[in-house]
């Protein structure tokens, strides 16, 4: 701290701890101190609890937002055409929304700049995903990351070094002292990365419910709002989807199974559920991208997308472009042989009235699926593919979903979870949409 | 944390955070891992203001010294006879007690096993004046300790690496983490120390006042509340005196300083505000010891001790038995030749009417007497003598205090400090007793 000996750390600490409010100079001397490493691990750590626990207000998180994304490189990629549109979702269990709408969004003529993550606990990630086509690379130069964009209109990697390092060192230290549940940091960690990227606009999927990150639809709520109008203030047209996270999307959970599921939605065979999502976030981006002036006109285009091929071919252009193995997407069924199996099958008769999402995130990475902690290794193989959704009718002894993994030593404790994720019933669940809500422009569509 | 998977940190610091109170095994499992450096000190840092913030209750508050205390080693005594009694100070300006009433109370019969601290900010400790009694060490084995306890009554060292190691660790890091003044903390440091002392009882000197660690008295009766009967809880007889610390105790301000004017004390030529303290502590210790059946007898015996030159016999004894030099003690004033000097003079003419505790440490820690930062090398024989104290009347030009240090280059700094400690006025201060209250057995003698 010899550098900047007005800012004493201890001091910041204080400050937050009595329940002050910090200036933008504290602030940024806290950002810049975790990133050069002046101020150690305990003293950020001290500081992440009293804010938690004594509140930030929305000008702190403005600050700490601006002055995470400016810890590192910012991205301008103004020397681009037309408008760039990126997606973030906090996560869920199936979420293979970016694998399909990339493509479909790039396909209508908007630019889509995605640097995605890995997953971590019952959630996956896209990076993750997309590693489990051979050969296909999460990692380039920014150059590269310019030039493919501005060739193919869509680049997916993983996070560079130079993109909102505080955030990173922030994030670890959050998710090693129970700090991470905060909504200002969950904001600023989010956006700092996004708006590093060099977008214009940005699309942001808020789940709730039992295989989300925030389980409760008041809190996802809150997220949502303070997301958008925090990415309205940094001068970014920013719209939020509130979606239902409660039963998984899909039938594929685990890597390659749900690259195999994206082929099958980009193809037009998606299950309901994936694709009344993924459209839907599909339109919200072109029309932020300026290719469409209504929703309406948005999802046409989203779907016309499919139909015509155009978001396949798109796709394909991606995967080979970042070297990724073309006929391992053409018939992904081949990836599959000689995996081991497993069938899970119904205990009794009926309805089933719900999957818990959780608890399948939860054993798809006990198959190897997932991380427990960042240092595992991940089966890009493994995964679970439900045969059934809420609403489908079983018998006893009907098969209702099917492990999959290298060697099947895991299944045991993953069949056991799984076994506990189904509710059978008498009473058929009423088919409901995932989309909640939309909020934009400071307000929600059905508040 | 492998080998107790069952006690994950995070989840510790999950329940302190969300406002749970913690179990005895939980306190145990933090408190471990601390000590063992299994919980790295960045998640300690998070449990500490998760807990600062959220509070503690009297249970952890025990659980949490039972296992500071059972981090190290705890001294069993029970094989010398008598009841051993330690006095504990919270720390003040000018606060020499220890020296004067270790030689009196041991020479009243009462065995005296004294574990002190260095001095830190504006307060000096008594290890700093020790040691600056040319020779004396403070560093002894347990073995040594013990058989001088024996021998002579009194043993007065320095923290050992086997006491309460988990102190040593969570002081450090509640000082660089903004988690210091939390009464829980506090009490479960000092008590953690004392208890593994191997003393039967324990007498308190809790200061307020703008010299005292805590300032307020509401804070400060708050803790000498919770150190008494936190002490009785660990079975062991504890008594706390209130005294008040808004002004510097005695006249002598500095390491060797002090001890010259403690051994004015122990001759019987002390002055009236420390002697105050110093008997009425020594009485509580000799009551406590079960030497005498009253305070009232505790304090003629205490008196006599002086009187008579046990006291002092007692004192020359523990010097020479720790190394330091006689000749220093029998003629203090020979130590103070050679060094430099600056006279303070009155800048109006008047009634001094406050001399402010903090200013006056500050300005001794200035001279070199003290540590800004841990590792700061104290000069022995820097210090302030004060010439005058409240109620003194005083002449523009007087010589109301004099620096001492080993070079004058230090005296501009504190000169500039100090003039701001005396307030002259018109009115003389009314003379009152220093001694403010006085708790044991759940109660308050003036609440």
């Amino acid at each position: 701290m010899t550098a900047r000996p007005s800012l004493n750390p201890i001091d910041l600490i204080l400050k937050k701890r009595d329940g002050g409010n910090l200036t933008r100079t504290e602030i940024a001397g806290f950002v810049d101190g975790v990133t050069s490493g002046d101020i150690p691990d305990y003293q950020a750590a001290a500081f992440l609890m009293a804010s938690y626990l004594n509140g930030m207000n929305g000008e702190e998180m403005v600050g700490l937002t601006h002055c995470m994304l400016h810890s590192g490189s910012v991205l301008d990629l103004s020397d681009i055409p037309g408008r760039k549109v990126d997606k973030h979702s906090t996560g869920g269990v199936g979420d293979k929304m970016s694998i399909i709408l990339a493509p479909i969004v790039a396909s209508c003529g908007v630019p889509v700049p995605m640097i995605s993550g890995r997953g971590l606990g019952h959630t996956g990630g896209t990076l993750d995903k997309l590693e489990s086509i051979p050969g296909f690379s999460t990692q380039m130069s920014i150059a590269s990351y310019r030039q493919q964009l501005a060739e193919i209109g869509v680049v997916m990697i993983g996070q560079t070094d130079d993109i909102a390092p505080a955030d990173k060192k922030l994030y670890a230290l959050r998710d090693v002292t129970a700090t991470v549940e905060f909504i200002p940091f969950i904001a600023a960690s989010i956006l700092s990365k996004k708006l590093a990227e060099g977008i214009d606009a940005l699309v942001l999927d808020v789940k709730f419910g039992s295989g989300a990150f925030m389980q409760s639809e008041t809190q996802a709520r809150k997220l949502a709002q303070t997301l958008t109008d925090l990415g309205e203030q940094f001068g970014k047209r920013t719209v939020a989807l509130l979606t239902d996270m409660n039963q998984p999307l899909g039938f594929a959970i685990g890597n390659w199974p749900e690259i195999a599921e994206s082929i099958d939605c980009l193809h037009g065979k998606g299950p309901e559920d994936v694709m009344e999502v993924t459209l839907a976030l599909s339109a919200e981006m072109i029309v932020a991208g300026g290719k469409a002036s209504s929703l309406e006109e948005g999802l046409r285009m989203a779907e016309a997308s499919i139909s015509s091929g155009r978001a396949w071919a798109k796709f394909e252009e991606l995967v080979a472009r970042q070297g990724g193995q073309l006929e391992s997407i053409q018939d992904p069924a081949v990836r599959t042989k000689g995996q081991a199996m497993q069938d899970i099958h119904a205990q009794q008769s009926g309805t089933i009235s719900h999957i818990d999402a959780r608890i399948v995130g939860r054993a798809a990475v006990s198959l190897g699926a997932g991380r427990v902690k960042k240092e595992d290794v991940v089966d890009p193989r493994a995964g679970i593919i439900l045969s059934v959704s809420a609403g489908s009718e079983v018998q006893v002894g009907d098969v209702i979903a099917q492990l999959v993994a290298s060697t099947s030593d895991r299944f045991e404790q993953a069949a056991s979870l799984l076994s506990t994720a189904f509710e059978i019933g008498s009473e058929r669940e009423i088919g409901t949409s995932r989309i909640k809500d939309r909020y934009s422009d400071g307000k929600w569509l059905n508040p």
